[in-house]
């Protein structure tokens, strides 16, 4: 797990003027994650995981910490199945989270598009039956190759009739990652019906590429479709990301930026762009950054992350 | 604690048909217990445990794991006094378990009746003051003899007045075990006013034998009594069951089996039986089970348990 | 961690009489504290802490254990910083506690005032936007004395409006502990709108004296101001408490008791003693404490705790 602990400002829209929210604030996490596992005779592995999570802030973990539900994998012959909280084959790729800056790893040029990921915390209560949500994915990796998939479904039961626009449907996602000479990263991956709704289908290609030992260039592209959520038309656009960083000749010091553009119909500009930094301590890093985003609001923050 | 998924397969009723129940589901469990224990200078040890645990589907233990209220024990000269979420004096024996069946450990045709269990989870919000529940349990063995009694009280504080019929009385049971030349295992157990209902009284006795170094029988008998919950009279009736497994040569395959009779009013039939079989994996096991219960109702699983 | 059960008597008012309370009741916790820390090159170590806790009866831990928000903390140099649910500088102290008897730790006659303590469980529910409750603390230990600070903010978020009288104010907190020779402990503090009340300010000052190897005696100064909480007046007077414990030749039994003077208006007496002892069991202790309160009435208890 991690610990992270900072200021984050982000500049206050007119109605948040008006609700006198205050644009400064403390922002930690706490998280720990409960590992176990097992092997057997056979070389099988089980293993399982809960995680302990709290959030300044959060409106779900800001109170204390929650725990989540669990996930159960098996790994066999480069194969792993996992059952229960399981992540979405597109959210466990790597380069798709290649803009994000600082200590807080936040990027807000992303706009990677509405899905079921690892959920930390409860399930959310969409409705009342969340309990019966089921996952399953699996991983396989041959040479240079990682292939995943995931299926997850919202109401395996089939007692949960949510409304029209609403999350009734199962989701699937597809994702390939190939390495190069540790050198080059490519990764696609599609999903559709993400976090249940209909027509919310996403796909995304990006590659980074390492052009000297202590510098990388990256590119990602997400394009997703327009849905209903109940009545409300949710348009994410597409999203096209360059990226970069560099670390300094003290080894230490890493030097970061990305440009975005995005086409939804709502933005007040279509670009983002953001520099960052982080210091490494040797278990833990200092890191700052600023950003502007779609709304042409400015984003800052400054902290420290530690893990254990 | 221990990890478990596959599936489970149980037959629909009219009403779970007219509901759109899906008959098959996905079903794990992740269960992870936090132990705590020292020992003085003369002897004595004193422990403690919460638990830890996510079940799919559970309406309480469904959307996130959750823990459990805490027992503390102390143990000096093979007594164990153990004090809050303690177990009951019958639901620690092991021979009652013993028709279960799979990786699941399930067997339909086992009615134990209702009784306050040690407690994964929260307690029950039968009111809201539930958190005044306060158990007792105690243990003593003694050359082949274990002798357990239990008393739990669902409000210590006497501020919670439930409704006639309510779950307003003070729990006891008590129950004898016998292993001879570890071939043979008797038991025996007594609880009145189960789960704080009054005339909620059981009886039990029950008998395990290893014919062979790979084979066991065994036969218990639980009569339980007719009780009032709210205005709802519940019969769980008398139950016999028959039960036996045997292990193949290879060492690894268990082949188990129960036949069931019970006299409840209610039953479609008076007999339900089961199959199962386990596969040792080595610190895993497969296992998969069909039976049938008194409703004449079919029920299957196959899945894999670990434990760790 | 540590587990504590054993039995406590508190007499009733006439209106807990008339509740039908019962006077005498099981009271045990158990405590686990979950600590995680790093340290880098640097010399600078970070760690963190959550608190997994049950507490028999009580009203948000007693169905279940629960979780705290998280605490984060840097220390270098002999300064150590906290972040997020932080102790209070008084609170912090120990002196404070000097008078707390038997294996329950109790005193009925501290009165130390309303304040932001480092939170057990999850954060009140003072407001649904308690997630927002925000703290930092500092401690700053130079030969024989350790500085400590701390700022609580209920809601850093700004968008939380409580009403006339709630706990709309941040709170300060500051304290000094001077220790000599290993015989002397000499302790300040202030705190000002404590628990986020208004004019809720308290001053402290105490001090606890090796008189022999194995008897020490102390006396507190506690003066709290008084304080609207909604619209009813708080008055918590001023307190003064005398105390002291004896070890017994056997080096195992100590003998403990104090006499304390309050001046609340309220009070049926301004005086309040109690007498305890502990008998150490080496990892355990035994533990009893009869005392009786500034509404004369009697409190008494007997019990175990161990600490792992």
């Amino acid at each position: 797990g991690y610990g992270r602990t900072g200021v984050q400002y982000y500049e206050n829209t007119a109605a948040d003027d008006a609700d006198g929210l205050n644009e400064s604030q403390i922002i930690s996490r706490l998280r720990m994650n409960i590992d176990a596992s097992t092997s057997t005779d056979q070389g099988i592995d089980f293993g399982a995981r809960f995680r302990m999570q709290w959030d300044q802030n959060s409106g779900s973990r800001g109170r204390q910490a929650e725990l989540n539900a669990g996930v159960i994998y098996i790994t066999a012959s480069g194969l792993t199945v996992s059952i229960g909280n399981v992540g979405n084959a597109y959210d466990d790729l790597s380069v798709v989270f290649g803009s994000e800056l600082g200590s807080y790893d936040t990027s807000v040029g992303a706009v990677n598009g509405n899905i079921f990921a690892y959920n930390t915390g409860p399930y959310g209560s969409l409705t009342e039956a969340s309990q019966n949500r089921s996952g399953v994915a699996a991983k396989y990796e041959i040479a240079d190759f990682t292939v995943r998939a995931s299926y997850i479904d919202p109401d395996q039961s089939g007692l949960d009739e949510f409304g029209a626009g609403e999350a009734n449907e199962e989701e699937y996602a597809l994702s390939v990652a190939y390495t190069w000479n540790d050198r080059l990263d490519l990764e696609a991956a599609y999903v559709t019906n993400g976090a249940g709704f209909e027509d919310n289908d996403i796909w995304y290609v990006g590659g980074r590429y390492a052009v000297m030992d202590n510098a990388n260039v990256g590119v990602t592209y997400v394009s997703t479709d327009d849905y209903l959520n109940g009545t409300t038309d949710i348009e994410g656009g597409d999203t096209i990301l360059l990226f970069g960083d560099y670390t300094l000749a003290d080894g230490m010091t890493n030097i970061e930026a990305f440009v975005g553009n995005n086409n939804a119909d709502g933005n007040e500009t279509d670009n983002a762009f953001g520099v960052g930094v982080n210091y490494d301590l040797g278990g833990a890093r200092l890191g700052a950054s600023l950003q502007r985003d779609y709304d042409e609001r400015v984003y800052a923050d400054m902290g420290v992350r530690f893990d254990f």
